[in-house]
């Protein structure tokens, strides 16, 4: 019975109708009851991004047995914090943000709407994971991710998460996997970035694109972990401060 | 001869025209040559969020002695990538984002734009500062902090940064400051944060609002400072591993 008290609440920023939200949700059915708040369409890259100029608003989308589903015109943030607001009527035990068609290792972490979702989750003092996939295929196998998710998201509300702590969680793109690691975000940058698109008698227009070039591959890191064939769980910290630099900046001049 | 080999890209969320931004320039005037690229309208609470589902597009929006400004169709860090991609010949020694008419300290670094600036900028491997004034006026008197500004740019363009590593610099809303205080972001959260919007014969609109209550005040903490009158520089770091967490989650059954 212990199951049907478990509160799960899901977002994502690929949008309510993509496959890997409604994966995400066949796997977690079993835990425990969902709700579901996610955005009416894509965001992806949208980051911890608010909706600030316009109001935000949600309706009911869907409804079953343990699950209710509400598509909401805001960001992954404004729907966590839309859903925390307005439709539970207690705090969830979980925020699970996912799972999203495409890679939010390393610096990814900083542009993802998914790892938005989980950031918001975790400011809140809910335990929070995200999950992503390393396929940007609208029609992804999520299926070999089934046991995982569903282990892992088992994990963290057996053990639960410190204060500030939340759980970003990469899938290779592999039938099957190696098993899991706990790693570290590894250092590199995106590179190439832009590409223009002419625009008839004006200056052009760019899509962004780009690549991601690390600059090291410990076997610690996230990027070890996916080449390999591994499940990277990187555990992410909402406090973002450089402790390193507090002493270090006492021998800068700093009056003026 | 060095100040003119100086070159300081420039960049906002509050839009091209805000008071901070052309104040900000101002003050950086004498440090070097500026670019500056930013949003041609209001992006606040954009974060590190990215343009993906349209293109996007920059033009020249004025242009002085040792000054170039371009007003940009993207988020934020869109317009340090584009910048980087298709204004500048050689990589820039400082990116600068600000002046924010309002608070990034504390968690709100996670949904600033300013701050998405910064953060982009040290992605890149450029040391990186952002600043923000504690008052929303968009006409708040920027003047007090003329010395702060130019003196911690100064600071930076001297000592340099760790890769990774971004400054974080919070003004406290008064005439005057009583120095300067290096320190650590304060753990608290945003309550009470929408307000309806009732909409004639449909469900109810929402506005983002809410107030930040702290949960602690050390005396090393961004919001001690602020609250002392101190303006808090914050070392924030891009890699959000928790560390702590790896050897931790070693006793964790991740065997699926």
């Amino acid at each position: 019975m212990k199951n049907e008290q478990t509160l799960i609440l899901i977002s994502n920023d690929d949008g309510i109708t993509a496959k890997g939200i409604n994966e995400l949700i066949r796997m977690l059915r079993p835990l425990g009851e969902l709700v579901v708040m996610a955005p009416d369409s894509p965001r992806s890259g949208a980051a911890c991004s608010l909706t600030v100029v316009n109001p935000v608003h949600y309706t009911l989308y869907g409804q079953e047995d343990g699950l209710t589903m509400y598509s909401c015109s805001g960001t992954p943030v404004d729907c966590v914090k839309l859903a925390l607001h307005s439709v539970l009527t207690r705090k969830p035990d979980l925020v699970v943000g996912g799972i999203n068609h495409g890679d939010n290792s390393a610096v990814n972490v900083h542009y993802s709407g998914t790892m938005g979702v989980v950031l918001e989750g975790c400011m809140k003092g809910i335990p929070s994971i995200g999950f992503s996939l390393c396929d940007h295929d609208p029609d992804a196998d999520f299926t070999p991710l089934t046991d995982y998710v569903q282990g892992i998201t088992r994990q963290v509300l057996r053990h639960g998460l410190p204060e500030g702590v939340c759980l970003n969680v990469n899938f290779p793109l592999a039938p099957r996997f190696n098993g899991v690691k706990v790693c570290r975000q590894t250092r590199g940058q995106w590179q190439q970035e832009w590409v223009p698109c002419p625009r008839p008698h004006k200056a052009d227009y760019y899509w962004l694109t780009g690549s991601f070039h690390r600059s090291e591959m410990g076997e610690d890191s996230d990027a070890w972990a996916l080449e390999h064939g591994y499940v990277a769980i990187t555990p992410v910290k909402t406090d973002v401060t450089a402790y390193e630099m507090l002493d270090r900046m006492k021998e800068w001049n700093l009056k003026f």
